[in-house]
């Protein structure tokens, strides 16, 4: 791009909402992932539906590469702008439009995270149900397809979003749902649109579903002499059909870490971090067989947090997973695996994994949201090793292709930006043709987010 | 089509597989709606995928119109050949092919019905939640989105398929998910064809979820003085985070007509039949807190039905209503409104049709699956009166436009057919525009259901 390009972009919008400060620049060339990072040659800051339509129609017309970009917490490099172009970052469309209680629906603006809708929805009894890690923006969420913790029972982004306003790569601005709960007119966009990752347009306002914030809630720790206990009773927790609102593994090195992160004093072995929603006394007898069933598997420890404060400090163990390992391996980077499988195959999957962690003697753990049969390998690699980086992304293929040969997928919830492209032929087949084919429709110039999900 | 086509495809096929006698035709020429009739040129019995891909790839060679065909049930004249051409009948593709227990999930053919289904897990202790009041197919149901009175539980049917067999339109097959419960690969096709009406690309194989039966379940039946009483509880149970599995409202006329089809003796007043899926301690006071609610609205009785017995003739009541209406009324056919709306917006739109009742006096009731703000208006018109097919049409256009113009949708669940072609503008606005390119991607000849869905 060059300047006449830039000038053209402020004159179109406003200079303060166009950046080519070099600070700037650098924020959006990165994620949070171990994948490289490349400069976008200029950053944009929309602030309504108007500007993007703008931009895009700009940015086609002058064949400009545009990557929408959230917090740019993504883990595998869907912000990253390997062609130049526009970053465009939605910080200052982060508004909450309107709450409605009544049909627990929320609209939002695609800047807003998920820490900030949940602590106004507080007010209202209610409560937003994805969670990842990292407080991410809800249009990174909806683009990743992001799941977490409370997946198991609430669902996935996908199951979250009921209307999107996006804006296509002509500029045109489409509605793709509605307020009501379920329909069956027209083609189902939504579900389309959510997990694209920015190639077939960028999503201005989402519309989600809420839940009451439920009546009881109780939490738990069960430890286990050896991780396959662990997952043994996750599945045995499924398979009697249990209405668990979360169930995590997190395994001995993993407890470690986070106590020393967090000053936390977990048994350090493999262990489940488990949630019940329901009335009181539904929530005893769940819990009463969950126990059983854990008992039925060595459970060594099975200790409740029944005060909030407490509950609260298990789950921001459990999401500062990820930050603990970072924290403890400075100047180390992160890769983790994201396979999801059948629950019949996860013990198995689980226990392939730590034989490639055991074999190779590197620094990495096992944690999960093993409920939906998807689990993380995290992978503490020195990034300046090609070796090391070699031997990681080695790990992350023989583990993928564990689970693909198995009905599962390369990724369960991250995407697949650059770094499961290389899977989309195996896991997908012929439906990869179709998906080319959409993605011309959609951007037959390939300005959106080039180069990620479909291999070329 | 000539004789000679028709040659052709018993060539292609086998002779028993390919039929123009004239009760076979006459059989795949009509729904179960008040839609016009028309007949196919031929009725075609695949067996298998392959037969499937060597019609489609002949068909589109020949440009001669595909319409595939479950059993007919359909509510908007989904499965009705009007442009002449083949019906693709899948009752011989009619396997389970798999049931994956300890997955949660089965394998079918298309022409599989629900019940044929259900039979063959209740021996693994797991259901199949969607029950669409017909005996229809999954098929069918995957290509109209249906749902039922458990979708407010457990969704509806586009949450329960994991995975299709599609042949495209060019004989190409491709699968669109997988056996995970959750992925973020590639773009998510599936969703895409759940509620395609046979328009996008034709299914030969589904992959469906499933739920344990639970530990203990629950049926009421809750009576009140004015259907407005009924409704308001409803939304109270729904606003209260009550997790009920079934949440049904039943207006008096409708008690009244299954009380004289099935000699049931329910009290004729506007009622809701609640079920609750759970365990035995938790039910109880899920069932104490919806009874308080409906109590604060004048619930004249509150009747449980705890034994399975009883329980089963409450839901077959319940799915048999519109035979109920049909068989007291010989000789006149059935038109059903479908619109969902946000749940604060439900009571109006049941106080507005029922004005809409009222004030035409004409012969109809109003049934609904409340928790979902979906709610039918079963209209008994005599479809040789033109003047009365027109008020019905009439009614039914009101009962839309309230809907859409409160972010509601014309079909909850029944489809877009011929039916609903009329308010996709409306309803979609540009979107549209979307809808129409992604079918001449999937069929550039225009041969797959023709005219179904999209305005021209
Ligand atoms: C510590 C840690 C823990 C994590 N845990 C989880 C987890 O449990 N589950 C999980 O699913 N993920 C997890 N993640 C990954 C991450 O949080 C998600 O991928 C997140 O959904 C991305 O949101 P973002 O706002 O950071 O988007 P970005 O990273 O900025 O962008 C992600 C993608 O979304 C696109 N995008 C952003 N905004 C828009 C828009 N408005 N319109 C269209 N496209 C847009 C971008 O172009 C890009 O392709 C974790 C990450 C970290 C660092
Ligand atoms: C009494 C009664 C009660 C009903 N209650 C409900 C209800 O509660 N909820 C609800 O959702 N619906 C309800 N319906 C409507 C009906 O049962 C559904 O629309 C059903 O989903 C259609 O299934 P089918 O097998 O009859 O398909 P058909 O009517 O034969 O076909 C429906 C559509 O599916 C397409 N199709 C069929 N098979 C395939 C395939 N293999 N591949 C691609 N496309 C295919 C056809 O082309 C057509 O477009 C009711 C109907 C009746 C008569």
């Amino acid at each position: 791009m060059n300047e006449r390009m830039i000038k053209e972009l402020q004159e179109l919008l406003s200079p303060e909402q166009v950046s080519v400060n070099s600070t700037v620049l650098e924020q959006h060339a990165k994620d949070e992932s171990h994948h490289p990072s490349h400069l976008p040659d200029v950053v944009v800051f929309p602030t309504c539906t108007e500007d993007v339509s703008r931009v895009l129609t700009w940015a086609n017309e002058n064949r400009v590469p545009v990557v929408p970009f959230g917090v740019g917490s993504g883990l595998e490099g869907q912000a990253i702008p390997y062609q130049g172009g526009i970053s465009l970052d939605f910080q200052q469309m982060n508004h909450i439009l309107e709450i409605r209680a009544e049909d627990m629906l929320v609209r939002v603006q695609p800047g807003v995270t998920r820490m900030q809708l949940n602590r106004e929805l507080k007010k209202h009894g209610l409560f937003f149900s994805v969670d990842p890690g990292a407080d991410a923006t809800l249009g990174g969420m909806a683009a990743t397809n992001a799941s977490g913790t409370t997946s198991v029972r609430y669902g996935i982004m996908r199951d979250q979003v009921r209307d999107l306003e996006v804006v296509l790569v002509d500029g045109r601005v489409i509605r793709t749902g509605g307020k009501s709960a379920k329909s069956s007119s027209g083609y189902h966009l939504t579900g389309l649109f959510v997990g694209s990752e920015g190639t077939l347009g960028v999503f201005t306002e989402l519309t989600l579903r809420l839940y009451g914030i439920p009546e009881a809630t109780m939490s738990a720790r069960a430890s286990f002499p050896a991780i396959s206990d662990a997952v043994n009773t996750a599945y045995a927790i499924m398979a009697a059909g249990i209405p668990v609102a979360r169930l995590e593994l997190v395994d001995a090195r993993s407890i470690r870490q986070v106590n020393t992160y967090k000053g936390t004093t977990y048994p350090e072995s493999a262990t489940l971090f488990l949630e019940f929603h329901g009335n009181e006394a539904g929530l005893k007898q769940d819990i009463a067989f969950a126990r059983e069933l854990a008992d039925e598997q060595q459970c060594t420890a099975f200790v409740f947090e029944s005060e909030s404060l407490g509950q609260a400090a298990l789950w921001e163990a459990r999401h500062h997973m990820a930050y603990a390992f970072m924290h403890g391996y400075p100047g180390r980077g992160m890769l983790t695996t994201d396979v999801c499988v059948p629950l019949s195959e996860l013990t198995g999957a689980i226990a392939f994994a730590e034989e490639q962690l055991a074999s190779t003697g590197m620094i990495g753990a096992i944690v999960g949201h093993v409920g939906d049969g998807n689990f993380h390998t995290l992978l503490m690699i020195d990034k300046t090793n090609p070796q090391e980086v070699e031997q990681a992304e080695k790990v992350n293929d023989y583990i993928v292709n564990y689970a693909l040969e198995r009905g599962g997928t390369c990724t369960g919830e991250h995407g697949v930006g650059i770094g499961k492209i290389k899977y989309q032929e195996k896991e997908h087949g012929t439906a990869l043709d179709v998906m080319r084919s959409m993605k011309e429709m959609f951007d037959p110039q390939n300005i959106l987010n080039p180069g990620k999900i479909l291999p070329l």
